[in-house]
């Protein structure tokens, strides 16, 4: 691609550090799956950074999904999620099959589920006829682009105390919510029992940590791994990933990269009549509304998603490394097809 | 580490090539989920060399064996394989849950299986009570170091295609055993309806293919790989790691390497009367059997596994970076211990 | 209970010609799990009135829909159906975990969906990133107590048809379709490629049997059986069950008559304009909207679901043995609630 | 069959006060799922002769054996059992598929495992490797006829608490082993976490019960239940079985009539030097080995089954209804093939 590509942070290539990090941990032996003094160094940051009990690595975010619920649930019970969630659109029935559980739908406007939406699925509970809801999954930031703010993530947390359900988030995207919202792994982990947080979307070649907050939830945490076929042998090349985005909290500043990006995007559309955004600018994501006769124009020439055929709805997507330049023409040349459509 | 790891291929970093690749991959955007240039590319080296009809990439050889043979199973259906298989020893019941097959097992004194063994097992078929055997799993190079010859191979394949079985090989060390025999991945690959092609224990920073040798198992192949939790986003990390292994035959030659490195020191070892083979040196492993005295002092200064404490059977394993100093060093401090033993 | 109970049929005991025929099958000794003369003539007959390519029995209603629909899918294959089915709101699970699929639901408001819905699920094929929509299930007669028209039915299976979809009919009350559609078990069963015919609400202790139409879906059906947890060691007394039911069309005066008293109790409401009915009355059940303090007074006295407690809906279910008397006594008390409310 | 089956005691009918106490629960209306009386006092009579916590009814013996031991086992956990218990051989993968855990074998000479076998199969544990060793299962009276003794089931609850495993026992041929060890259903539960025991094969229809012996497995146990497809609606018909075989001791009894039919068996052998028994008669079972022309004279006019074709071995089985008379005829007809194979 001449162009940069809006279609997916998973476009880009991997940060120059987190490269170079890889190189530096190549020097020399180290004991297989995890016994290394990589992991051992990283893991222990991810835990200060994020309060979390323990820190492991996995390879994709699908799988630090299933991990992390695995040890929330039991065979009958159901993770309660929003329809549009990876988890239940993009994960091929992983849940379903690999995890085992049924998810229970809230329709999510903008991607954010409610402790009323979540009340509502809560009907049921003690019949042996249903599963048994007790896990929550929020995704942050959402696939629309937008965050669970702290207050609503505080407010989600009580609830889910209060209903006896255990809370995981989808944190694919946690460096550009902690970005957005202005505050640190600690408090966008704190009303979790086990998170996720993204690396491969955040400039890493691939890596993803799986954050469980609580010493109880512990023991089958290294078994599940390695059954879910989740154990990398070289493990300290998966450390060695994370190490370099904590380093000097380089994650939080691809993170931010990224949200400004989309930012400057939206703003440089605000004059365009024909253009309405179809969620606020939260993160790393635009979600604009347009004529299909200009996005037929604009793929022409640009990468990126149209997310809904109906409305439609398009897709367009910063990364880490996505310049100021790069979103000008990007900009320009949306603001282009005006012309082109009318 | 100081001295060089003889405790497993795994403990070595990767090869030089192999994070230039990586680095080289990097630039640029590209389409996520391996609809990229590198994945096509490398995918397309590995099927002619092979003369598979698809290979896929995977994060591990957990996953490419449950991959791999999910293609090939019903959910009644069985895997014959060795009792020391890695499948039945080291996957943490992946092959129970996650593929959700019985494994029937043979008891393979070093590594190998039998056509009679397998025929043994093949009892009970037709019966609604016993699940039935489908497919044969063999470990090429085995556990124990030892490799199958093309002739053994080929035997069993006609046994298979005599008994409507299908033929999966764990190549976690395929290289290894090519390097034995002296053959291409083609004739390694051609009784096989799919296996694995590992290239993690042979210089790869994590990545592993599965070769599917046949058309008509390819429908399921992808959706599989995804459900498995095994489709990575920036695929061509993954593609490019390989890319350089395929690069003037430097996967083969990595594993020449580490297997002429394992006779070397085991032509060292000749001369001691205290230290027998417990298998042909036939990949990158030395299994031997030596005074339990020796082992402990060796301990303290060497990292090796001991494969069975009780005959006791150590394994001293090479990588594809071992050199002849560290051989030398090594057999010299083994040969030393029989003076501190005696 | 003193009183007639209108909360299930499956609060009814068993008719009394299978009491009879289970005791008439015991007579003497019989090879276990199918083998005997029992079960060999009752899935003759069967498969003769249905159609059917074979036909097995089963212990329940959802293990004769997880069976059925395991011979149609695979592991990444995901199943439609109405939200209100069975299938998805009780059988904890199952659909989930054991046959290990997910569920694309659609919104069906009387309890049966529509081509266009189905139509709607079918984006995403091809994905490997989705599950593939593979198979539709419909209950007939409905959750809701209505029933697809043979004409609807048609329309579903050529749509099915067309868009490479396999159908199953979840036939817990599939006598109550048949008695209600004026057709025989072939007539619901030709566009099918599996269903169930459900025995236990329609007069037997306990049973189920699974017709499965295609030749080409056999060859699992026994193993999966067995693997499912459904192989009856005496199978006879199963087979014996359905072989009353099916002797002079015992099923379908069974379900003729709870469907009469379903009707005759509908038409004594005629006349209460406070009540309303939810849904047409097609099968053995009336769903009707009342006032709740009207509903809260006949709690006092009878057994009923309240099916809805939002709107309020509350089910009234007759069963193979509610006598005119049974509902014109209910049909009374109903009426006498409006005093009491008033 | 004219003459009497020796194949199974699952050849038998039931006995004819399950029949008449299944005639007597069909009379008027209950609730289904098992709030009804018979479900409530036949479970309470169980777990008051058991000790058991709780105690349900499943349809049968493989779902009794995966329900049961669901409730002991984390994804990653293992069972260890005698390689020729029914959970391994005769379930074809349930124990892999639906309760997803991997079988640790112990071959068994006799049927019975030992606690120096239990504990040869405990290495690797911590490993996250391997599958966690986590329950061991014992079969009672096991596939071979024989029965663990109130001292050897001691010994082996007092291993298993000592080394953190839980205890299931197959009970499927409880009774029988309770009438040979001349105890109760308390004695023979109380070394147990879970266990089950067989209405099937001592004379019912069809019913097995899973007695729970701890409270703190029970949160799980109806969910499971519904889950794995073994909830009845009717349930009455399955606790008016077990009902009728808790009168009076009737199991116990029809057990012992069974016992005693295998010793007179075995007895009226004792003189035929042909004849060497395989095990010894512990329960309702000879096992024999004798001349491959003998078995196929006798083959000719009964049924048994040829448990080993190697040795080769026969299984002559006794029921609760085989009389002193049967036995006599089948004893001569054993010992005629002297001559005829002479």
């Amino acid at each position: 691609m001449a162009r940069k590509s809006f279609g997916s942070d998973n476009h880009a290539g991997a940060h120059p550090a987190v490269l170079r990090a890889i190189a530096a941990a190549s020097a020399g032996d180290a004991v297989a799956y995890g016994s290394d003094r990589w992991t051992a160094e990283v893991t222990g940051r991810l835990c200060a950074e994020s309060g979390a009990a323990e820190a492991v690595f996995v390879f994709n975010g699908s799988a630090a999904n299933v991990l992390g619920m695995s040890l929330l649930l039991r065979p009958y019970e159901a993770v309660i999620c929003a329809d549009s969630s990876h988890l239940n659109t993009d994960e091929c029935g992983a849940a379903e099959r690999i995890l085992g559980s049924k998810l229970l739908l809230a329709p999510a406007a903008d991607g954010k589920i409610t402790t009323a939406q979540i009340g509502a699925l809560l009907a049921g509970r003690g019949d042996e006829h249903r599963v048994q809801p007790r896990a929550v999954e929020l995704t942050q930031a959402t696939e629309c682009g937008t965050c669970y703010t702290v207050t609503e993530l505080r407010e989600i947390g009580a609830f889910c105390r209060a209903h006896d359900l255990r809370l995981f988030l989808d944190g694919a995207r946690l460096a550009n919510a902690a970005a957005f919202l202005d505050c640190g792994l600690a408090e966008l982990a704190a009303e979790a029992d086990a998170l996720s947080f993204g690396g491969t979307k955040n400039g890493a070649v691939g890596a993803e940590a799986v954050l469980v907050m609580r010493e109880d939830l512990l023991p089958g945490l290294r078994f599940q791994r390695k059954q879910q076929l989740q154990l990398a042998s070289k493990m300290r090349f998966l450390a060695a990933q994370f190490g370099a985005l904590l380093d000097g909290g380089l994650w939080l500043r691809n993170a931010a990269r990224a949200n400004a990006m989309a930012r400057r995007l939206a703003a440089a559309l605000v004059s365009d009549p024909g253009i309405t955004l179809a969620y606020p600018v939260e993160s790393n994501a635009v979600f604009a509304i347009l004529d299909p006769a200009r996005i037929r124009r604009l793929e022409q020439d640009w990468a990126f998603h149209v997310w809904e055929p109906a409305r439609p709805v398009v897709r367009w997507m910063t990364a880490f490394d996505t310049t100021e330049a790069d979103v000008d023409e990007f900009a320009a040349a949306i603001l282009a097809t005006a012309a082109a459509a009318g």
